[in-house]
């Protein structure tokens, strides 16, 4: 829901990250593949492939020399090798002095040439200096003339810089190549534009050379992070827990409201595939058949348009188990994090907090609280009771009526005249003026329009309730409980980050604060049609054991067994134990939510069949990764994303399709009326 | 390419499979998840993790007492925790005389009753016998009254069976269970069809009904052995050689040719994504972006309507790699499937052979030759250079002009007439009668009706030639070199299928034939335009080296870079060193392909980026888990097959859409005309 909002702070904060070790984070060099300062290379790499390989919460033996020797891959701690069955013997990154002396074969791209003396040879592994031969035309020709970024292969000794020209900010810069000789082995012919202005390119420039962007480090070490990421969580799901990787089909039948489902025309007139948005249909039907511990990266389709930072296909790491409560989902998924986190990340710590969705709304307006900082939200209705405030007044006589408040630390010092303006413009547009943001000042002089109405034992049980300290700033607001809640809980994210513009630290990046939301409502009214419900997550949620009876009598007050995971304010993953009895499941469908039963019968069947009771989870991975990489995107976690309204740039997808070669599939194009004419 | 023939034989031979252990072979007790004599559900299950938990070629150092301890899943050797999470203590497969005096819960699904005294649980595990209470009323009525397959849990005591009672062909036969409590977890209201019925069902009753066929014994082993393979390839590919898993789009634009993709509209009218075939345009734009060594277990999709033992949507292992030659790709994958091979088959034994394409047609007539047993074709064209034989005179004076015989060991002894006259009807079905067979007895009494016009010496140069031993059969056709060996290289395979009809062996399904094919032709003559020229495998494929020179002059006759694998006659993968010069591959493309340029611009684009040298290889998985499980058909291997037809049985897709959910995609349905009337 909504947008990545620890993403968009994130950027604020560069100077937040320069604690984690190894690792670029900000953008600032990403975009230049081959200019020359990025000695620094190494360091990430080195990073990267030592914090990876260290087994959650043990410390990693590494053995010094080589940096190919003290990489370790996964917990089974063998080196993984690199330049095996290719054509170089070292990668450019791994030379050290212990290589003195030795024979090597290099492959690599040219990443800046000196004087047409040196040439520093780059791949994925770092990079190193290689001295042009003088003496050898050939050789000489062949690296004085090759144009940056090709590909070039040298064979050559390990020697030692002379004394004095060590680099020591390079991991490489004790040693250097002496050639024996060279292959051109592609030439970079041109490229698409300056390296130097591409720092400045529009991200449209990276997704279209997408290929050339992947070079990038911060590309580089966003998928490779990723690739053991899903290799570790491999190992804990199937190694360490007995779980069956299963693969499920793509090509399904569109699910009951299913909106948001890409269709696929069929070679039959008038039958359609759909793509599904999740597995969900067929991981409960795996456990119905005795598969009881599924787990799945599963791509997963969701047509959505150009909402931000979704992309029309995305990956989760979708689990099933049967025979299994809440509390055995948690601890799984804990147990799976902490396994998988990479240890130069603080470590993950377990158990997780849980909150319920009420106590999260009411504190922190919204279901995914980033509980990273306070400015809670405080109910302060009883304080003004007997307000004589008009609009206090109005607000608290109606149902579920209320006045929240939250309290911005040091806000009188960091936020100026215009922040005001802003957040008030904010809380405008947003609530549509259902509700109204009041600013108090703590200090001596209390500062609001409403202040004078406002008594003095009210503003003591105010700054007792709230806690409020010298020129710390109030946002007052009435209206329903859940409205009022929702606007304090945008503005309470809208002032950190003005607060964090102003260079106070409120969430720390470094921080993981992983929370569990539970005991979601099982239904919402219909937007469209409050009178209708409609499921709020899906129609196979379970109902929480103790609301069952209300299922009969007031459906809209049932709890479910649903529960969120939320990292620093993100939902980075969602499940829930299902019903397993077809009568209940029935019940659901076709009375409470009026769905059509038949395209849900398959599974309606199963269910009667000996269906175990079971739950499950999907953690969202591409959301996931970029939290732990600091990207500002998930498009900078995905080898090849989508632009916002879901183009590929650099192929031209979606595309035309010749009218002959829709035929087999019975289709023709419906084009719009005001293009015809 | 056609009929998986190793597994329409294997199916032939049940009794060739008892040498392996641990694993039902053939499919008798498939499809009865009920039936009562499955006590060597255990058997498989034990041997499966058994064998799957040994690193290949070393022995598993496996502790006696419960079989959980002496589950080794992966290189680990570590548990896999089954019971971790959930509600019991252990599985039911997993008890032995060790865990004597344990107090245990088992859930699991009842297998049947035994006079309201005994009852017999399962889960994916295994079985075990429950002790009825029969003083316990509230126990007794619930295991008592529970109908078969339904879900219950039992709480209980690991106890001995009386003397005299214990079953030996059960694993957990020395045990049983005394219970203390149990519930009843969700009661099994019906079965589709009386499980005793379910055997004899047809495949489409399976498929419609898979939640319950995905309880066979056959079904989990199949799907557990697919997972833990695939896991051990992810090992050696990830940890010990340092690919990275990377995922790719599967909504992308459609490549020039695409016939066979999917087509799915977007948003904007008139632009359709397609689903790729295969990764192969992303997995060489990795390579030019330095991501040097990339893998994925990618989902393809190919719309062939109705091949049979195709699926729309399958599974490749995919693989590239930058600065790598044929030979690195070879030991590359001749590695992977020797480390994840389950080492309860014999050992995979590497190198592979490999033999050229030109030596497979001549040979075996066929790009994927079963080398497991010989009746090699032999070019027999010189021994009739002088014969009076009219139909062999007209053959050899043609261009590529041949005759050609295959010899069938012991062929008289076991072909009965009506075998020689199928054989004959096949050969004048399959070459359209432009190739004839001709029969020959090899014993004293040749028996041919050309037989009179062989002359005596004749005959002996045939013996000789062909090794022909008494009682032997030999059939012999006479055309253009490519068809006679292509119609010999048929009824080979079909004259074995005859003969092991009859109960010769021939070929051993435990002896595992790989085989590199290699050099195939890198064009071929187009089917409907003979003067043009095809892809043989697709555009990007490298010409050999030594025949670049023939691209400009006789590219007909340039030899590809291509190689495929083949094991036991199937293809199971293929790949080959692909084209880094954008130069050379624009002239393929536009000149002797004359395909569109324009929709590969972002590729010939990114080969002028500095493209490193690169090849690779895609496994096909559903075909590899098919010959390792011996199931006779890959429908068998994957959870959620299509019908032949492309149908979802139980689900029932593809399904009609009504039309207001295609107008966001400006399609709409064109009825065909035959309907409209």
């Amino acid at each position: 829901m909504g947008i990545p909002r620890f993403l968009r702070h994130f950027c604020v904060f560069p100077k937040l990250t320069t604690t984690i070790q190894h690792q670029p984070r900000g953008i600032p060099e990403r975009l230049s593949p081959s200019c020359g300062s990025n000695m620094h290379f190494h360091n990430w790499l080195n990073g990267l492939y030592q914090c990876l390989s260290k087994p959650s919460g043990r410390t990693t033996q590494l053995t010094c020399g080589s940096l190919s020797r003290s990489l370790v891959l996964s917990s089974h701690r063998r080196n993984p090798e690199f330049s095996s069955f290719v054509a170089r013997t070292n990668t450019c990154g791994e030379l050290r002095s212990s290589h003195l002396g030795q024979e090597v074969t290099l492959c690599g791209w040219i990443q800046y040439r000196r004087q047409n003396i040196f040439l520093v040879l780059r791949d994925f592994h770092g990079l190193v200096q290689v001295v042009i031969p003088q003496d050898e035309s050939a050789v000489k020709k062949i690296l004085c003339e090759a144009p940056v970024e090709s590909v070039v292969q040298v064979s050559g000794t390990v020697i030692s810089r002379p004394p004095g020209q060590e680099n020591p900010k390079m991991p490489t810069g004790e040693i250097e190549i002496k050639v024996k000789s060279a292959k051109l082995l592609n030439s970079c012919k041109k490229l698409p534009f300056e390296i130097k202005d591409f720092v400045k390119k529009t991200e449209a420039l990276r997704l279209k050379y997408r290929f050339l962007d992947l070079r990038s480090f911060q590309m580089q070490y966003n998928l490779r992070l990723r690739s053991q990421m899903v290799m570790k969580m491999r190992e804990y799901l199937c190694n360490l827990h007995g779980f069956v990787d299963i693969e499920t089909p793509t090509l399904f039948k569109r699910t009951p409201g299913g909106a948001k489902e890409f269709v696929i025309p069929s070679r039959e007139p008038g039958k359609f595939y759909s793509l599904p948005q999740s597995p969900q249909q067929f991981k409960q039907l795996l456990m119905v058949g005795g598969l009881d511990r599924y787990f799945q990266v599963a791509r997963c389709y969701r047509d959505e348009g150009s909402r931000p930072d979704r992309q029309p296909e995305f990956t989760q790491i979708d689990i099933e188990m049967s025979f299994v409560d809440q509390t055995g989902i948690r601890s799984l998924i804990e147990g799976l994090l902490q396994y998988s986190w990479p240890s130069d990340k603080d470590p993950v710590v377990v158990p997780f907090p849980s909150m319920t969705f009420a106590e999260a709304l009411a504190t922190y307006g919204t279901d995914k609280p980033d509980i990273r900082f306070g400015m809670k939200i405080v109910d302060i209705s009883d304080v003004f009771r007997n307000t004589e405030v008009k609009f206090l007044q109005d607000a608290l006589s109606k149902p579920e009526g209320s006045i929240k408040a939250i309290c911005i630390p040091d806000g009188t010092k960091y936020l100026k005249k215009k922040d005001i303006e802003s957040i008030t413009k904010f809380a405008t547009d947003y609530s549509d003026q259902e509700v109204l943001p009041v600013f108090l000042k703590a200090n001596r002089n209390w500062n609001s329009p409403v202040v004078k109405f406002i008594k003095d034992e009210q503003k003591l049980e105010l700054i007792r309730l709230m806690e409020i300290q010298e020129e710390d700033m109030v946002l007052l607001t009435a209206g329903e409980h859940k409205k009022a809640c929702a606007l304090l809980g945008k503005l309470r994210l809208e002032c950190a980050d003005l607060l964090e513009a102003r260079g106070v630290l409120l969430r720390d990046p470094t921080l993981l604060s992983f929370l569990w939301v539970v005991d979601f409502p099982l239904f919402l009214p219909k937007e469209e049609n409050p009178g209708e419900l409609e499921s709020a997550h899906h129609p196979f949620t379970a109902p929480h054991t103790s609301d069952i009876h209300l299922l009969y009598t007031e459906p809209e007050k049932v709890r479910s067994q649903h529960y969120d995971l939320v990292l620093n304010g993100n939902e980075i993953g969602g499940g829930s134990i299902r019903i397993h009895d077809a009568k209940l499941q029935h019940y659901i469908l076709a009375t409470l939510l009026k769905e059509d039963v038949k395209l849900l019968s398959h599974l309606l069947q199963a269910l009667d069949c000996g269906a175990p009771p079971h739950g499950g989870i999907a953690l969202g991975l591409d959301r996931l990764i970029c939290l732990v990489t600091g990207a500002p995107s998930i498009r900078d976690v995905i080898a090849f994303p989508k632009s916002f309204r879901g183009h590929d740039l650099m192929s031209n997808a979606p595309d035309s399709v010749p009218p002959e070669e829709l035929k087999p599939y019975h289709i023709q194009v419906l084009w719009p009326k005001d293009t015809e004419a």
